[in-house]
């Protein structure tokens, strides 16, 4: 099985348009689709975006091989050979913009911005939503958590309740993106240079006739990285003794202890028990570790309560995005070539919300220069330039509510990835991303940022998209 | 990115046991361990069993290559050359018994068994939990929303929302074990020979001046398999007449139009409204597809309000199993070797329910001759035989609730894998797997199948397995 080659990760009805296309001669009339979103998850405040690498390493190895003509072939005897052909000597040449991963984003505007031949632009519908709309689900679920717990280390240990294998990697590049310090998949740590952090499971403590025997032989196995899992028997008459035993013998060797793991039972009630212990054994540079079912909610509470935990692993609702495992991006056509050239194009609904926005467009991020934050986000036709003449900011769907903003940056936010199927865009190193995301998050007011009934962060768009849209509205609803 | 080798997709702490071992010089051991789950997901009544497949080749293709140990060097400088020796040489050389794929589980009965030196089984936990627990998890609720469609046309919908590539293939996979009938995805059509379905976007009518224009089209191009989706202005204005158009032109060509698509709006009001117009117009062979945020729960609700819905596109809450986007498979030790042999290894727990049962077992589901429905699984030791002698049969936690079965077939179910390493089962078909699993399902009375507050299934424990493990709780709770 080749599953590295991601060409068919798309649905039938994009080789099914494609193919209407070609037996129509459209498919290499141009198009332009929007990615965005139309919700933050979680009922938070903003998302952060991730998924672009992938992105890019799928859009650069495009291809149909021998195999996917042959399956394709086999399953729809209207596909005529030319058309296969066609698919024969696909690739991508057309133009993507999109925002760097770790920015924040927001509702309605622009994530993803592909310009190309019908043709192509349907068949990387699927495959993109798919990993921009995961990633940045885990990416904001990892940012909630990073927010609670602050400085404190944060360990992704979600691969065993993963939905499968490049969930478990790529949810654990998005949880570091957001902040996380190390996963727990090798695999992960080896594709991404995630640092990797391990300790051992209750079975090593099982496979031992006690405790304390099994502890010291963990111990000196690897003394300069040992994380003792205290709860296989009592946490507080066994497991703690027994660690703190452990580690005076590595200090008898000129070695420190790391940590101890609680994985059950009250964790706040035992963190501090535990604490003590440790601190009355002249032993206050072992941290304590905690795991079990956390997520922003669970360490917020156990903080509230006092828990001695400076480590946190967190497994199943972070890599799932649990509560909300999925975020609805979508995927719209925003213009269309005809006979004159573009025309935008606009797609209404009864839901005020859903009402697409047309044309090819760019977002800046109006940045105050007095007091560093953002004034929001501000939807411009890509032929428009914000300079530094006063802004009108407006909300679209209240115009009559405005601002003028004088003093500021503007930051163009969608980069160029693409230009003509040409990669423009040098990745950059993870660890650049982490670092971009947590400059990105101090532009946003707190108000915005918290966790709970965050402030709405305005989206507007300039005057001149909003006539259009309007105006196409308006045409629209006389037809 | 070589992202078929999934021999790093462990947790690091599988490896510093592994270390530890080697260190210890206890890396040769043998060890037995059991994966189950300790609830049915979304409140059902039972599990339907998948990954299998994925565990085989894994385990197949289980090796270190130069990059991994290169990688793990790098990572821990603790780890010493003989013990990446080690590693370079390692293969997969125990057993494994697993349940077939498709099987109806339930909690806390060995779905897999491993039994292999310690240095294996720890490595490989990680994977099979992640392999088992998704592919079960949306197997399950693919099941739940089987029952509820019947003999309706089911298709996954999810690739865009799935959690990333894999789960969108595999997810797709487990979706058509349980009953679904096809796929969009195109790579998961072509994995897994499952067929794939597809009909066109939003975008195809707005890519054309009309939404007739639009459907003609694509009727041209696809005659034999148009699915039109009627929503994109005003479907019983618009959209449904525009599709009958569409459908006289094809029948004037001796074709016939296959479906029309809902994706928005009432479904139940329009799908009732829209058969009357395809029923007029003499179309009655026209179906009518919905889609649009489906499960179980709002499929039963169309259609006890009467909705002409006959095929459904199910995607985000069956791909993700929203509401309970994991399955808590778990992978406990059972047994280890010592000085004397096998012993067998319990792990307590103030929650009784997670007391582990100890040592190799075999499951049996016992089926009434008369009846032809089970009454029950009975798990017993890997010893013990099950004949036709009458079986007494009763509630591990309340053992004078009991019962005594006479006529009846004992059914395996652990089948053997993996014996020394080598694969000894060969790998069903997915329509074998599919059919089987239709035929499990029979096995089971309409009370455990139920929905909603469905009917504990009974797993009991043979008398001799219940109390060699009540003898162990004993003897650990008085030392």
């Amino acid at each position: 099985m080749d599953y590295e080659n991601l060409t068919l990760h798309t649905d039938k009805y994009q080789i099914n348009m494609m193919y209407a296309h070609w037996k129509n001669n459209s498919h290499n009339r141009r198009a332009i689709f929007d990615a965005y979103i139309r919700k933050n998850p979680f009922r938070n405040g903003y998302t952060v975006f991730a998924g672009l690498e992938r992105i890019v390493h799928y859009i650069n190895s495009l291809h149909f091989t021998k195999e996917d003509i042959d399956y394709l072939k086999q399953q729809e005897e209207n596909y005529e050979e030319a058309f296969l052909d066609e698919l024969r000597a696909f690739s991508f040449t057309g133009n993507i913009y999109a925002m760097r991963e770790g920015e924040i984003v927001f509702p309605n505007e622009p994530l993803i911005r592909v310009e190309a031949r019908i043709f192509e632009a349907q068949l990387i519908e699927t495959a993109i939503l798919n990993f921009m709309n995961y990633q940045s689900l885990i990416a904001t679920k990892a940012s909630r958590i990073k927010q609670v717990a602050n400085d404190d280390t944060l360990v992704e240990f979600g691969s065993r309740r993963a939905q499968e294998a490049d969930a478990a990697v790529w949810g654990a590049r998005s949880a570091y993106i957001a902040g996380f310090h190390a996963t727990s998949n090798m695999r992960a740590g080896k594709l991404f240079n995630i640092p990797s952090k391990g300790t051992h499971a209750h079975s090593w403590i099982q496979d031992h006739d006690t405790e304390e025997e099994a502890f010291m032989n963990f111990a000196t196995a690897l003394p300069d990285q040992s994380i003792l899992l205290v709860d296989t028997y009592d946490t507080l008459k066994s497991g703690i003794p027994n660690a703190i035993k452990t580690g005076k013998m590595l200090e008898s060797q000129g070695k420190k202890l790391k940590a101890i793991r609680l994985d059950s039972g009250d964790l706040a009630r035992l963190s501090i028990e535990g604490r003590q212990m440790l601190d009355e054994a002249d032993m206050d540079y072992v941290e304590i570790m905690a795991s079990n079912d956390l997520d922003e909610e669970v360490i917020m509470h156990l903080k509230l309560q006092g828990a001695k935990i400076t480590s946190w692993g967190v497994g199943t609702k972070l890599i799932t995005g649990a509560r909300k495992p999925s975020l609805g991006g979508v995927y719209k056509l925003v213009a269309r070539e005809d006979a004159e050239g573009m025309i935008p194009v606009i797609k209404l609904s009864d839901d005020i919300a859903k009402v697409t926005t047309p044309g090819p467009k760019k977002v800046y991020r109006i940045i105050n220069r007095k007091t560093n934050k953002s004034e929001g986000d501000y939807v411009a036709l890509d032929s428009e330039t914000v300079d530094d003449k006063p802004l009108k900011m407006f909300d679209p769907l209240f115009p009559q509510k405005f601002k003028y903003v004088n003093d500021y940056e503007a930051h163009d936010l969608l980069q160029p990835i693409f230009v003509n199927g040409e990669q423009v865009y040098p990745l950059p190193s993870l660890e650049e991303i982490h670092c971009y995301h947590k400059e990105q998050l101090s532009y946003i007011w707190e108000e915005t940022l918290r966790l709970l009934n965050p402030q709405t962060y305005y989206v507007d768009l300039s005057y001149d998209l909003w006539k259009m849209k309007q105006d196409m509205i308006e045409k629209h609803s006389m037809e």
